[in-house]
């Protein structure tokens, strides 16, 4: 009998130190917050966010991403529908002065049934950092006039306020997400990828492309740093359409050049005190790779942490996820990329593709060598915070599904719609919060302040 | 006392359990033998097997692959150096009676400072298998005439012998390896990746990947079946080359379209009893991507055991190498795919990029799921014997530090160069034999006799 008892307590010893190893540190929450069943509908086609600007040929359609890598260039982008229209913006310090003037391109594509407007392209260049400039397209009475401020030169106490955005569709739900956002006002935004689900749409209906792109026109004030998500591949062969990220490619540039990238999908931005680096899920990664050769030199010799201390990684596939929906979607790139993120010091994973939120602890997952079997993620002071924000309200609906238990590495999440912001204080404080569309625009649902993890690597866990 | 030392037997008794989990099914072996260290020159400019065929403008550097799945059309490729020449072939039943002929096409590329020749591609239609051909081109006295054997018809018994090749390159060991694999006399080549290696000279000198082929070209008498390794990714930006594979795809042509794919990267053919699927290591295959997309439908609906009981899978990167050389870049493709090829029961997995030798056992690693820690490989019976076949004597020498101690997964390893056959007998039987460069031909260094997972799903493990 005692000799029995003695060894089950061994046993149950035993367990419980396996039940440490995975816990971590401490219990994370499941956020059981719901108002209402989310409705996810699109917005009909004649919605006012969808209308066509008056005006023939106006330029509709306005967006603005970084046309280098720290925003002394902009480059505006727009369509027009009618007929080919001018490629100039004209731009200056006030809507009456609009003193400079940029050339740009145009080019269209066809996708299958569909042909597109005009697709124009613009680098405003030579811009003074921290500026406010106006700027207009268009002809006579079709003339539009919209405005953005520069960030402030990249310095490593430059605070900065973003915003971050996923999976964004067009649905009553896309909307108020949007609007919430603009009324929490960050400065530019982070957008981890899925734009307008066209794909979802009979034949890629690539109208739905045009619609989603009038509907976040009135963002046109800020530059948004786009991600390539699944819904931008519109991979169709069966339509014969081959050509991977074809829509998104003609309609969103980035600034990848200037970032010494040689596709589009991967690339970094430098704004304030935070460098962004954009990554490519459905590109490849592999050793030698396109991707995997710029992210190492990247990572080696372009990322400065005392000019821009702040490490921000977008991609749209999360490593980090707890729902059953895309559970382990990410797994194929952590794998690859994971011990170089940990060992810059990454401070932040942005992702999406989950139609939920999620927050993690910073935890690794980088000591497996196949035959050890160390393959659980563990507490690491140097790992990232990941973050899903694919709560963005797209038509494919909430993902409310989370796997049970919570894994340690979990520490917030709630299948609620929403947005976030990371708002940059200095070189070692960042207020991160996230609002659910649910509550008035200002109410914070789950919120942290970040330590930077090069100039003070403090444990910020909650 | 003796409460403790039940404790004790129950640690141990727990401690034994994890071991035998570990231990699978017995000691491999790593085999010590080395006549020589591996010298690996590449072999001079002026090498006999180097040499440009006689004559103005002779057609140079013939190879041929399957021209559909099937082997009723088979494309011929060929350079003309010194100007423009005809992209036709004849063919026949004789070299007397060469009474059909084929138009092909020819393209060219610049690579940095260099400018190809002129590079015909041609494909032969009609054909009927198991068929000798005679195919020419050229003129006059500049005619060279070679030819091939259609492979058998699709079914269930038809035997058929493959050899297994990769990582050639042009040194003197791939001379050696080439002889020994046409003593061995196989009717068609699956080739797992890397072919001149002209990346590992100054500026990519694609002038080597010329004399690659003009060395290779004595095996124009039988298709091989490609498959893109990180030495054909001759990506380059210093050099203003930035769109990878270039030599290659315009080189190596692929039956892609044939295969129901969009690139010429991940395809498949079927040779008389075999089904052969290549993937791509440097391409992206992430979920939704279209290798992705490629393979989940082509296991799904177009492998036909009952038709080509032999399903076999090509890639570069290995997923089971217990070589420190490269360890575990494998994973990330790894993670993505083993799960469809165990659940389809694929026979064989053949891959190169470590240039040594090794077979695994039947193992699989895919209950992993991040937070059972079951992330360890384990003998199944259902997952593929692993092949790596990098061992072809390329310039960069032969890889001699395995992991100690010999992974469980790993059957046999070797550090020497040499090739494999793969020898198919019906639909339950095949025999797999490998050959190092240090013997005769014909002697056997490794061997087994694998059964048919479909058909006869015995423990062929040994």
């Amino acid at each position: 009998m005692g000799m029995l008892r003695w060894g089950a307590h061994l046993l149950l010893l035993l367990l419980a130190a396996a039940t440490w190893t995975c816990a971590g540190a401490g219990a994370g929450v499941t956020s059981e917050y719901r108002r209402k069943l989310e409705a996810t509908v699109d917005m009909p086609l004649d919605a006012d966010v969808f209308r066509v600007p008056p005006g023939y040929n106006a330029p509709q359609q306005v967006h603005i991403t970084l046309g280098d890598q720290t925003g002394t260039a902009m480059t505006v982008s727009w369509v027009t529908a009618n007929e080919l229209g001018s490629n100039t913006v004209r731009y200056g310090s006030s809507p009456e002065k609009l003193d400079r003037a940029a050339e740009g391109s145009h080019t269209r594509y066809d996708y299958f049934n569909y042909t597109s407007g005009f697709i124009h392209h613009c680098t405003l260049t030579g811009l003074t950092h921290a500026t406010k400039y106006y700027y207009a397209m268009g002809f006579d009475h079709t003339v539009r006039t919209f405005s953005f401020t520069t960030p402030p030169k990249p310095a490593p106490d430059a605070p900065f306020k973003f915003g971050l955005i996923g999976d964004l569709g067009q649905t009553f739900d896309s909307n108020s997400t949007l609007a919430h956002y603009e009324a929490n006002g960050g400065d530019a935004s982070l957008f981890v990828g899925d734009l307008s689900y066209a794909d979802n749409y009979p034949l890629h209906d690539n109208n739905r492309w045009d619609t989603w792109a009038r509907f976040v026109e009135r963002s046109a004030y800020q530059p948004w740093i786009w991600t390539a998500g699944n819904h931008e591949l519109d991979y169709a062969p069966e339509l014969g359409e081959t050509v991977p990220f074809k829509p998104f490619t003609h309609r969103y540039p980035t600034p990848y050049r200037a970032a010494g990238s040689t596709e589009p999908f991967w690339y970094s931005v430098k704004i304030a005190s935070a460098h962004v680096i954009v990554l490519a899920s459905y590109s490849a990664y592999g050793k030698y790779t396109p991707q995997w050769t710029w992210l190492q030199e990247e990572l080696a010799t372009r990322v400065d942490r005392k000019l821009t201390p702040w490490l921000i990684v977008l991609m749209h596939s999360p490593w980090y996820n707890s729902n059953n929906y895309h559970y382990m979607e990410g797994e194929t790139m952590r794998v690859q990329f994971e011990r170089w993120l940990v060992d810059a010091k990454v401070d932040v994973v942005l992702a999406g593709h989950v139609h939920s939120y999620e927050r993690s602890r910073r935890f690794a997952n980088i000591d497996y060598n196949i035959v050890n079997g160390k393959a659980t993620p563990a507490a690491n002071v140097d790992a990232p915070v990941y973050i899903t924000i694919g709560d963005g309200g797209n038509i494919e609906g909430i993902a409310n599904n989370f796997t049970v238990p919570q894994p340690a590495y979990s520490a917030f999440r709630e299948a609620s719609f929403g947005h976030a912001t990371l708002e940059i204080k200095n070189r070692t404080h960042a207020h991160y919060a996230w609002h659910r569309n649910h509550d008035g625009a200002k109410a914070v649902a789950d919120a942290v302040w970040l330590t930077n993890r090069y100039w003070m690597p403090t444990n910020d866990d909650v």
